[in-house]
């Protein structure tokens, strides 16, 4: 029943952030260059960058652009150091933990192996070691960091700051990790999933920069995704949309262990790989892998089907095909039913196979989108590659601080 | 680029349009009340109420309740005789037209042929003559029908108010049926596509009355969908969002006229289901219809299915059940993308077999979507039966008037 109204504090704080947003896409913006993007006029533009500059995030750019009409326009830019945020990437198997600008740029990045008891005291301590070390190393004084972004495998329980039981650590049964994080380093910590934080970095600093309605399809130890509708993160009702992973491609297919079928992830991820290329072999498949297979059935791993693949080996490139189709399957049918203008495919999970999915992924959205007479879905690799997560966990706190979100305008 | 910053006079009218919409939702409501579910000050609410007043669109209700600190609370109330809307949904077989009061309550509807020609210029025509009709039958004036809000198949060019080729409209080639309708009838004319426009009659009269997130799958000649997020219809980048009907639920079946395979429509269509049943019969199988098939084969149709599905035929039954297990993927993965609150299922399309497909959709988000443990989302049959697409229509011109829309919040 509950729909908010809004008023005009609330207004005031969501129109700095529209204004803040312009000057941070854009490579250098004038006051009238955002009134005309925005429908604000040029006053209230004037008020709320003066504002921005006296607060240090937003600085006049010494040389001046000449307009058309001969006047002189002050260019306006994010003050890039004027206060820096961490991300860290928490995933079962490693830590990554990154400290970044104003713009999302990262300044050093630093790698440990998640502490093998998945103890939760020991892995929070982990990171805050973590973060003292990343902080050192960028030579960042603590007080210019304007907070924690923790990118977490999910699901989450965003009001209470908890990991709830994801799937590959079973027994972190309502981990209030985000106080704990916060207690260990003294800073606020922002917590989301890794695949919204990877969403939001991409959103931020990567290839869904301007886009008004994007699917991030991120691929980690699972797959999972990220949407950003209207150019707000939509997360669904119970926070939990953009399961992209567990879309059935193969409705016949193995019971996933989220109680479906056929799951994008139970065809796609690695070990699916290697158990079709290991049944295809068993079956008397022509392949380079073929003696080896005979050998060691094990040594059959992907590194080794990629390989094969690479040489033109007809089974590998098979297989890898296969994978590459039915993501291709998942794309077309997430692209009919939210209509986005742009997918972007990434996370570390998509190493060494990412043309082969963007160009099966661009062919399909090309041919079997039902929307495509009017508009051709563009279909791209994430620039962040294997940073996805730990940079979209930073990017978790500048969106946070700094993006127009309509949930604030709204909120009660 | 573009993100729209918003003003007082926009801040105004949504305004307006959300406690508009707490009295409408609403059976009975009190200005405390509003003021309550959308964090709007007391005095804001007052001042909005006494203008809906004014505008006779609201009534206070002679009944005053007592609240529990014992101060009597006037209700309010939509002042439902306040005006009227007239809905048509245009298929290509059949017209229908309804006139329905400011709560979308029908009024009086009719129903005629498409005329066979399928010329524009005479299908305008019958329209307008249908619209004389129902008013006429309704006792309605002209000077208190607020427009008409037209159903349409798609795609529908929004901006200029055209029909784009329909798949079975295939020669309608941008017909500017809009302003056709309208200069034909003299009444201001609302179009949308016949699924979008089902989905708003949903939200405005039927099962999505309060809910935040909801997918509405619409069962009309072909199948297509409506999605409500965060409260507001969702149309996508380029007005083609929630095509349900071309997700693929069998990705190795045949050909969709749209371009892709095994679509939700090729294999749940009533022509679908008879040429499933055929071969199965074709196969041997046995069944109660075996002897009629291979008397006529054409004589078993879908009411012959139907029929022996009832009396427990083992064959019938499984062609049934085997496309509702189809709708039930369909609706599990557009459930893991969107994590909306609420599923509705509606149209004639599913006439006879709405609750089998009620059923095994229900069983399936129950077992099988990935959020279910933290809630379980809702599959309703759409209480607007085969009326769903013409109340639809009426329902679009009663939300673009009253419906708060952050699009006319934000745009410029």
């Amino acid at each position: 029943m509950r729909q908010a109204g809004t008023n005009l504090p609330k207004v005031g704080r969501y129109n700095q952030a529209v204004v803040l947003e312009q000057i941070q896409r854009a490579d250098g913006i004038s006051r009238l260059e955002i009134a005309e993007h925005t429908g604000l006029t040029p006053q209230a533009v004037s008020g709320i960058v003066r504002r921005l500059i006296d607060e240090g995030i937003v600085r006049e750019d010494g040389a001046s652009r000449v307009n058309a009409a001969g006047k002189p326009r002050v260019t306006l830019r994010i003050n890039a150091d004027a206060g820096r945020t961490v991300g860290i990437h928490f995933d079962p198997a490693e830590l990554a933990c990154v400290v970044v600008d104003l713009l999302g740029r990262p300044l050093a990045t630093l790698r440990a192996p998640t502490p093998a008891s998945l103890d939760p005291d020991d892995v929070v301590a982990a990171m805050a070691g973590l973060v003292e070390d990343v902080l050192r190393a960028a030579d960042v004084p603590r007080e210019l960091v304007l907070g924690i972004g923790l990118a977490s495998p999910g699901p989450i329980d965003q009001e209470r700051g908890m990991v709830v039981s994801p799937p590959k650590l079973a027994h972190w049964t309502r981990v209030p990790i985000k106080q704990m994080l916060s207690e260990a380093t003294g800073l606020p910590v922002t917590l989301d999933n890794d695949s919204t934080a990877a969403a939001i970095g991409e959103r931020w600093a990567g290839a869904g920069r301007s886009v008004a309605n994007f699917a991030y399809f991120f691929f980690g130890t699972g797959i999972g995704g990220g949407l950003v509708l209207n150019q707000q993160v939509y997360r669904g009702g119970s926070f939990n949309a953009a399961e992209f992973g567990h879309m059935s491609v193969q409705p016949d297919g193995l019971e996933c262990y989220c109680g479906n079928r056929g799951c994008l992830e139970t065809v796609v991820s690695p070990a699916a790989v290697v158990a079709e290329a290991q049944r295809r072999l068993s079956a008397g498949g022509a392949s380079v892998l073929a003696e080896r297979f005979r050998a060691d059935p094990a040594s059959v791993d992907n590194a080794a089907i990629r390989d094969a693949a690479a040489q033109g080996d007809p089974l590998a490139t098979g297989v890898l095909e296969q994978a590459a189709r039915h993501v291709a399957t998942a794309v077309v049918n997430v692209v009919n039913v939210t209509d986005v203008d742009l997918v972007v495919l990434g996370g570390h999970g998509i190493r060494h196979v990412e043309q082969l999915y963007v160009d099966f992924a661009q062919q399909a959205v090309a041919t079997r989108v039902m929307s495509r007479h009017i508009r051709v879905v563009e279909v791209a690799l994430s620039p962040l590659g294997a940073d996805a997560a730990v940079v979209g966990g930073a990017a978790l706190v500048l969106h946070s601080t700094y993006s127009p979100q309509l949930s604030s305008l709204l909120e009660h």
